[in-house]
């Protein structure tokens, strides 16, 4: 028997809000990975400024280069994101079009799994296929199934702790790690 | 003959940058409106946080305010914007994400015209369908045609003065503004 | 108090399959139309050949034809359809391919409501905003809100009559057709 | 030296019109692929009858079924088509949506590129994203880059013998070939 090749992967949240529910989907998954795969958080993108070509020809801000680094470090990248008006939340975007400018583009190739929670029974989905459209562009490897779209989420997140505690959530989510880990020791 | 209504409309612009090409197409609007229509810029984007709830939560910034007063007294917007990633530039949708959540929902059943440039040829024709899926969220009425993808905008923008010159484009432009004042004068 | 102007709906069904869920909606409509809306269902679209520019050039087909005059002589079109592989229907796509060479357009300025229904979760939403993509080019009148996307369709029709039986759902249609009622009248 | 493994890729075609410019950009493939990699053409999609599940409850069409294996053998598909009313033909979209429900999906896993031509400048790009949004659905592998949309098309293809004579084309879509050709060695 060989060894698999352990992995890294880094999470990006789409959210700000501190009491996030997809930033309790984001918390989870370290304890939900498959063996011989690692989950860390990327830092938050509220330190990201506004994209404007003006100031990244001053310089990329400290904060675009960092989140592009650890990326770069990474062997696959989720996306854990609520779904805003239909789409991408602005601030994730303003997030992507940063790093879509960093020499050395850090997503391209990279391969990427996205989540999505929100309150309604939907999930998120008109996000993802958004994203999917960004990503084409970007390079990505995006990882087709299973799709995770969580609904009701307020209902599977302890109101007490904050935690994502809904069991069936769980084991889908370490369900998507497992093939995400799969995918990405095939297609790397 | 009766007077038609006079229409105010006003331009939310996508980009930041000072030397914007988009930039240069909203500013060539108000000479190219037919009479009766005036057109006025809506203050810059760039003056907006990155939504955030919780800050939501302390009360709406004065910049969030402002723009959807602007907005709810005009009777149509234009939105004039270039495509980033194969969608919206994350600073507009940010400008959205928080438009949204203003009580008495200020883009609620206005009647919104799109307008994209770019560098490439296909003149931000991504940009735009994603931006009509949000907009049906926020129940604009979107004008359908013509549609206005200004490509290889480069060449069509004065290098010294820095003012939309293309005279085709500058005839394409006045003549959805004709259209869009007849469609908000139809269906508001 | 002035009457309102009686309005005629034509229904466009998707599937083709003798017990579809979605023909059972459609079949509901007429009972639940406000006064003065009448709601007539449109012929079957399996009478339409595959869609052929060369079939096209020695005339249009009788099929094609007896359609676009029924959604021409009407007020409005409700489009209800399964989603098949997260877009449309290809014999509904067929059936609008067909459609839109016609002279004299016949969905060109047409108000147009969408409702979808599905056996999982998320009811349609992936098909309706491709629907709504095409329906730009049409240059139809779409409805925005509400939208109706029936999840889990099959806990709502009868198995023995296979009729919808649902009361919620057959409210939340009561509410839509009131609303495009509404949005006819105020638009054509 | 190691020899690369051979492949063999099918090409289907979206278009029945006899003269389609995209049946001319698909018939350009076989002598613009690399040594190594054999380009053949899949039968027509116009045997295939319009999908309804109850025909399907009957058997699968022959067509239908002949198709499935031919693409099941091949190494990689290249979907050739133009964009109709800005989406997928329907009859594309009905050869998808049979293929869809075979046993054994032939689609899956698969890889696949995508080319678009059309007669305007876009080339097809609104077609792409949709079609894209569908091939995750049926979890196929498809190729980012470079992306293929031949714009004025008609100015491409001689006119006398239809054939696509315009080398910066054929180039184009020659290094798309070369792309793909990596791609399938790479991720299957």
């Amino acid at each position: 028997m060989t060894a698999v090749r352990p992995l890294k992967l880094v999470t990006l949240l789409g959210s700000l809000r501190k009491g996030s529910y997809n930033a309790a989907v984001a918390r989870a998954l370290p304890a939900l990975a498959p063996d011989g795969v690692e989950v860390l958080a990327l830092p938050s993108i509220r330190d990201l400024p506004l994209y404007d070509a003006d100031v990244q020809a001053e310089g990329f801000p400290p904060a675009v280069i960092a989140l592009a680094d650890q990326i770069r470090a990474a062997d696959g990248v989720l996306i854990v994101t609520p779904e805003y008006n239909y789409s991408l939340p602005g601030v994730l975007k303003n997030a992507i079009d940063w790093l879509s400018r960093v020499p050395e583009q850090p997503l391209a190739g990279k391969p990427v799994a996205i989540q999505t929670a929100s309150m309604g029974v939907i999930g998120g989905a008109r996000c993802q296929y958004h994203l999917r459209q960004v990503l084409v562009f970007l390079d990505c490897q995006v990882l087709n199934k299973p799709e995770v779209m969580i609904g009701a989420v307020q209902n599977k997140v302890d109101a007490q702790s904050g935690e994502l505690t809904d069991e069936d959530t769980r084991k889908f989510l370490a369900g998507q790690l497992t093939s995400f880990a799969a995918f990405i020791r095939r297609v790397s």
